[in-house]
């Protein structure tokens, strides 16, 4: 299929959040490094954010299993940071500050090409996040950062998670689009090729410093993606906007 | 409470689209004019959208309580068209016609003051449709009028029809809000008085063409709002915005 069959069947476009579209790692350090400064706290902010990030698709597998109901990611985040606050020896918080923290994740900056590119995109495609954040998480990041989506596609709205099928099959029935007219877009092979397995158009561009300067996984698209993309601007010029 | 008291504890606010946001009289009348010259059907269009509009209530009510299941309003609008289609002489459309004209209703425009309010209240509230409209006719409406919606709270994700008080607890929930922190915000006071049932807060202001020159109804508030505006332009400056 070239750009210009893509261009005319695709209709609606969903997003990676999370390190698709906003640096969650650098805005988390730089958002606790502060605070910690303000409020007497420290820690090494960016072992902290590694940490409760790599508890998070094992947090969610629970939901995924059926091993727990489903459960929004806010939850599952405030769980993990209670381990990391008495890893990290942070346990004189109070309750509004622990909020305060767990609430990082409705504070995160868009990659600088964010919100540039996806006004481009705006123009002729229905874009949306499909992100495994809450719908209030992501309404709260897009205030924050000025991402201008047409409407929130949490995976709350389908109780599910990502990669479950029924995430991007969600998408489609919701939007009344047929798969093929749906494009799933991260920088994160495996979330495409799920997407890319229920029938859906893939966009692929990297984030190498996602996880920091030692990151090894998802440097380059690992497959045949109908797009890959340097960034959001670049996938944007590749669907004529 | 006072104007300042509610610009301080409201964060969300929720409207109801069809005649409080968008004119969908007029803009049906126009659509269908246009596209009845272009196609060879003539018509009284204005009796045509009163008609459809007349059977909207009692199409969501077989859902409400409980005799058909969950049923998205694009097939409930589908159903009465096709009764329509019958009374008004046009049984010579074709389903391709059908599916065009049913979907009058994903581009209806907003009235005048809507861009222009919806854009001031953005900049410090959450704003969102909360209407019985699903998604993809939200979505549709909005890109097609230009509503710079933060989300869409379509009832389609609660699976239920306002006025049934989980339409407006639901928004609650996923916006991780308590009642009094969200407004419920129409031209009709049927729906606010739902809505302040359950806890929410409520702006009025009436569209008094909304059904036409001989309107009745919602001319006026019937109970005293907290918020009562001549249109949105108004109510966003009663807001601070």
């Amino acid at each position: 299929m070239t750009n210009s069959d893509l261009t005319s069947t695709v209709k609606a476009m969903v997003f990676d959040t999370f390190g698709s579209v906003v640096d969650w790692r650098s805005s988390i350090v730089r958002d606790l490094t502060r605070w910690g400064q303000e409020n007497g706290f420290s820690a090494d902010w960016t072992a902290f954010a590694d940490k409760w990030r790599s508890m998070y698709q094992p947090s969610m597998e629970q939901v995924r299993n059926g091993q727990r109901a489903w459960t929004i990611l806010d939850v599952l985040h405030r769980e993990s940071l209670e381990i990391l606050i008495t890893e990290f020896g942070l346990d004189a918080m109070t309750e509004a500050q622990r909020v305060h923290v767990n609430r990082v994740w409705h504070r995160l900056d868009g990659w600088p090409d964010a919100v540039g590119g996806l006004t481009r995109l705006k123009s002729k495609y229905i874009i949306a996040p499909l992100s495994n954040g809450n719908v209030s998480l992501l309404t709260d990041i897009a205030k924050y950062t000025g991402l201008p989506w047409d409407l929130n596609l949490s995976t709350e709205i389908f109780h599910c998670y990502k990669p479950q099928p029924q995430s991007y099959l969600g998408v489609c029935s919701i939007l009344q689009l047929e798969p093929s007219q749906v494009m799933m877009c991260a920088a994160h092979n495996d979330d495409l090729l799920a997407a890319r397995n229920v029938g859906l158009k893939t966009a692929f561009w990297p984030r190498p410093t996602e996880y920091g300067p030692s990151q090894t996984k998802n440097l380059v698209a690992t497959e045949q993606w109908d797009i890959v993309a340097t960034d959001i601007r670049d996938f944007a010029r590749q669907m004529g906007v």
